[in-house]
């Protein structure tokens, strides 16, 4: 008897080695699928050794913290969050169908779309988020002008929310950045080009423009606290004294 | 009887006039502080129009949230978060250790330094990452490529804590940076110079450095939290179901 749904966690860069190993063990009509941060790369690296009577569907649950393995998980941790799943064209819609149904059971909201796409989205929604923050605080970390225990005793004035990022797990991210690398390319030059026109405004005491921008960022916020991502209760030391 | 403490939170803009409408009532030996993000501008606005007999202690609480505003506070709100004084050169000893007195009750630390120096630390700590929390929220909203709806969705990624700061008061950020100029220039060309050479190590496939990186910024966050300035809870959701 052959596995009838395979979902794996393994480095995008032994994502081959392990399709081909557990290829001898899939039963007619099982479904394949992962949980990883880069569809692309997976799809590339895992659909050449996978057999053809098999339906290989990768996911992505966007749900977690800085934290990683079994001792961070939660019951609730899928609930109200999506899972993106990215069938590849003329995929099963039975086999689709079934998995939405497993992510669905554990809480989640399914979205379909393409590979390429998840890979735009996610560089902007988690990405590039995570490697600035691991920029800022690499940055931070290397002033001569400022202590490191300047930086630490006063880091509630915003900095610490980007310490929570800047923890996340290396080995994971140094492969997300290596698997997703056009995306995430794609979207920092916008963002280095976005805040190079801020600097100049800063410079040259624009404050119209400052103040534009620092507007508009709030309709996103209300956005995601409106689709229930997010609570807007105040959260002054982040869960100090609880 | 003139007022003996004034503790004043204005627009920096204000800032001079305030000190003159205050002056004539100001006791002599009365100290004169105030709560803002930047120390240098006030320092030069306001320092002027106080008359001679007062002690102009500028101070800089460094706590609180997105939001701001009398319902915005806590009773904790300042337990166990620094508060920084930069009492000029030459300042009365004892009107320090008054105003040292008085943050201490409220349950802050407090820390002396420079006018210059604080507006340094504070561009690293506090005002580039809100910079580039707001621009990045800009950026996000800007692809033509990704929809809001998916930039929203799929916050949970890390962008979500982005939109936190990025919710801010637009004007008081606005006189932030206009007010805080040089050192969030400098700090900016820091960071961008950083992020480029990031973005480098991505194209040419140099996982090395980037793990390199991504393991030394873990220690911030280890010294964040053994300072009480942070907890290390997990938090999925930020508070969703609590």
């Amino acid at each position: 008897m052959g596995a009838d749904l395979v979902i794996s966690c393994v480095p995008v860069g032994a994502s081959a080695d392990v399709a081909k190993v557990i290829s001898r063990d899939l039963a007619p009509g099982a479904i394949v699928s992962d949980v990883g941060s880069v569809k692309a790369a997976v799809v590339r690296n895992m659909g050449p050794h996978l057999p053809g009577h098999v339906h290989f569907i990768p996911g992505h649950p966007v749900a977690g913290t800085e934290f990683s393995g079994p001792d961070a998980g939660l019951p609730d941790l899928f609930v109200n969050r999506w899972c993106i799943l990215t069938p590849p064209e003329g995929a099963d819609a039975d086999a689709v169908a079934q998995l939405t149904a497993f992510w669905s059971a554990l809480g989640a909201n399914v979205e379909c779309m393409g590979a390429e796409h998840h890979d735009l989205v996610l560089a902007i929604t988690s990405h590039v988020p995570h490697l600035i923050a691991y920029n800022i605080v690499g940055t931070a970390d290397d002033l001569e002008t400022v202590t490191q225990s300047e930086v630490m005793k006063f880091s509630a004035g915003g900095f610490r929310d980007f310490t929570r990022i800047a923890a996340s797990d290396p080995t994971m991210w140094r492969d997300v950045f290596l698997n997703n690398r056009e995306a995430v390319i794609e979207v920092l030059g916008r963002f280095t080009e976005d805040l190079i026109a801020l600097q100049r405004a800063i410079r040259w005491g624009e404050g119209d423009k400052l103040f534009e921008l620092f507007t508009r960022t709030r309709e996103i916020r209300r956005g995601i606290i409106s689709l229930g991502q997010e609570t807007d209760a105040p959260d002054f030391g982040r869960g100090k004294g609880r």
